[in-house]
């Protein structure tokens, strides 16, 4: 039992390309192996899950980002299938300095209609928080800087990343689609294009193809493969000596229901949006705060730099009250005394060259990873490369009909704009 | 004792930063610490310290290598110090697929002096080997592919790399540099800008510095760092988060002493270089040999493509004769039976987004690596731009006068003609 395409990584990258690869083509015979029990456990299920359109300064990512969440609205909207998008806005704030680094891309993002520029005065009057610390000893040693504007991202919000990979594992079944659940891929399996029966091989100087891979429930063989493994994928791929320029670093999530009616207010914040809630709020400290509509409950999250490429994903009580406590306090006085709920961690995978996702092909070996934290919300687009690449396809067609070339986001020769909106 | 600078790793690189380093500033204090008992023990000595001046598709790489190879002859010629340069000149032996891919960029080197393009009929005067394979069957499974053209490499050869290293310790020494050897470097330490006397410091939110090593023999302090330390760079920045984009590759060399006429021929041939000796020669394969004038070997090496990324620096006896004898003596018969005299092997840090080297700067801390096997001939260049970070000069300058931007090789952003003479 060879398949035509085996994918490892039940994540949403993994699954926007078997959903690819089936769409284009219904009778490649697709396999999808991952450690978990079902579809989107790993770093999928323990993201912030926000999506935010136009939202960035590459032209690629922005490309990546306004196609894949346009994909997700036609899901949602014209197919009836609930994936929990709440169009709640990003509310970026930032203080006069950040700003004036951004202030020409934001400029021409607000002409477009893609997002609106607040000053102080008027988010005083939306939103309760502090905005100067001139003279505040404590948060200058915090870091804590003024809020002077707020970017307020309109086509932005959250997405039920479960719901997404359940609709994705659906229609994959549908299409003929199979999944391997707890399955652990432990090599990638190197053979010759041409074997020979000779000892050794493949030797050095043998073409070689990747024809499977070892897991701890035996060897899966197939045509071609997709390394979706998220976090995972350097280490999967170092033995082969193929550098996928992206290491992953631990994010972690506290939630904290409100118990005062300030804090219940701050969560219901009235004027930015329909649903009357906080928007996906971003710090001028990097910290963000997600206010869960449906749960009622507070995310906080800090994407601090200094953190080790590690593949550690246990979530640390301490780092909150170290970490993100005294910040998100500061600004926000009536979250006094919040504690954590809940907690958990994923791994962000990050390419410290241009922040924009890293898709290639070695072989018959397609390596889709490196979305820098922004693996949801442009999973369509990767998983749209990732399936064109398969097919030996020049371009991809991404939703919208709009075209990229698949090998825009390849490692050699690499050369895309940097990202700018890293929050 | 804390230095003004310390420099981990005293191969060329980081033996070309601290000579620069003190050579703008000879007040500055420089120490240097490695876990060899001599400079230039680790990749360093394993090289084969091929040098090639101009014969780069990068533009930066041409850059990098003209002037570094500027400075070695400056040293040897006119500073009359003993580097054991051969200018034996560099063979590249291409087919015409191989050469077609070249064309455009050998032609533009033709006419600037920095080359000679053999065709196969010049060729078969001067070098006595098996030129064409059509009908070879054998040739075809190993993939070697007929020669048709030779790039004949003009300000090209090889260097002593131990009489280098020990010419920038010299140097440095009297320069008031010092020296720590024997001391392996187990971990970057980072600590808060402005220490705060709480615990877990530093936390998240603070501004960090690097303010020295641990080692085998204890702490030593420094206000600034310079992390040269070739193919375990990536392993001492991993627990800070800081991508260098580069990755180690284990690269061997077995060595030969001609036992029949026939090899002492080959070895001896005329006709390329007032030496009278084989050039530094380029199948391909992607194997080489280089003839050593002065040792009377051939050594034979051959950079893989499929290798795992690894600190592995083992030479393996059997890899020579599964994957290097039998395309060379394909090509040169008269080499059959060669069998290892010598062997070693080091570390190639190898950059795969473009294959120029990698130096950059956060807080107080410069790396750079990522010369991809040609750290040796870029070292001088590599150390400028180096020490020019430290002095936080926008600009190093080159040896010869020329100026490079000290951002050049930076990561974030990176947009960097790909090479494409890789041999």
């Amino acid at each position: 039992m060879e398949a035509d395409v085996l994918i490892v990584g039940a994540g949403i990258i993994g699954l926007a390309a078997a959903y690819n690869i089936l769409r284009i083509n219904p009778e490649t015979s697709v396999l999808i192996v991952d450690r978990m029990g079902d579809v989107g456990q790993g770093s999928t299920a323990k993201s912030a899950a926000g999506f935010r359109a136009e939202l960035f300064t590459s032209t690629t990512n922005q490309m990546l980002s306004n196609t894949s969440v346009d994909f997700y609205l036609h899901i949602q909207k014209d197919e009836g299938y609930d994936l929990g998008m709440e169009l709640v806005g990003y509310l970026i704030l930032r203080s006069r300095d950040q700003f004036e680094g951004i202030a020409d891309v934001a400029n021409i993002l607000e002409k477009k209609g893609a997002l609106r520029i607040y000053r102080k005065a008027e988010l005083k009057n939306l939103l309760k928080m502090n905005y100067e610390f001139d003279g505040d000893e404590e948060a200058e040693v915090l870091g804590v800087k003024n809020v002077d504007y707020g970017l307020f991202g309109i086509k932005c919000g959250y997405i039920d990343a479960d719901k997404l990979a359940y609709y994705y594992r659906d229609r994959i079944k549908e299409m003929g689609g199979d999944f391997q659940f707890n399955t652990n891929v432990e090599r990638i399996i190197v053979e010759p294009e041409v074997k020979l029966g000779i000892p050794r091989e493949p030797r050095a100087w043998q073409k070689v193809r990747f024809t499977g891979v070892e897991t701890n429930r035996g060897v899966f063989k197939a045509r071609n493969l997709v390394i979706a493994a998220g976090g995972w994928t350097n280490q999967l791929l170092d033995p082969l000596g193929i550098d996928c320029i992206s290491k992953p670093k631990k994010r972690q999530i506290f939630t904290f229901r409100p118990k005062t009616e300030d804090q219940r207010a701050l969560l219901y914040t009235k004027g930015f949006n329909e649903e009357g809630i906080l928007p996906f709020t971003f710090l001028p400290t990097g910290h963000y705060i997600r206010a869960d509509r449906r749960d009622g409950t507070f995310w906080f999250s800090y994407s601090d730099e200094v953190r080790p490429f590690s593949t550690n994903d246990e979530p640390e009580e301490k780092y909150y009250y170290d970490n993100i406590y005294p910040i998100i306090v500061k600004y926000f006085p009536q979250l006094e005394g919040a504690r954590v709920d809940n907690m958990w961690a994923g791994l962000y995978m990050i390419n410290s060259v241009d922040h924009n996702p890293v898709v290639f092909k070695r072989s018959n070996m397609v390596v889709a990873t490196g979305a820098s934290g922004s693996g949801i919300l442009k999973g369509d687009a990767i998983g749209r490369i990732a399936a064109a690449l398969i097919y030996n396809e020049p371009y991809a067609d991404l939703f919208g009909g709009e075209k990229i070339s698949s090998n825009k986001l390849e490692v050699v020769g690499r050369s895309l704009e940097v990202e700018k909106f890293v929050f």
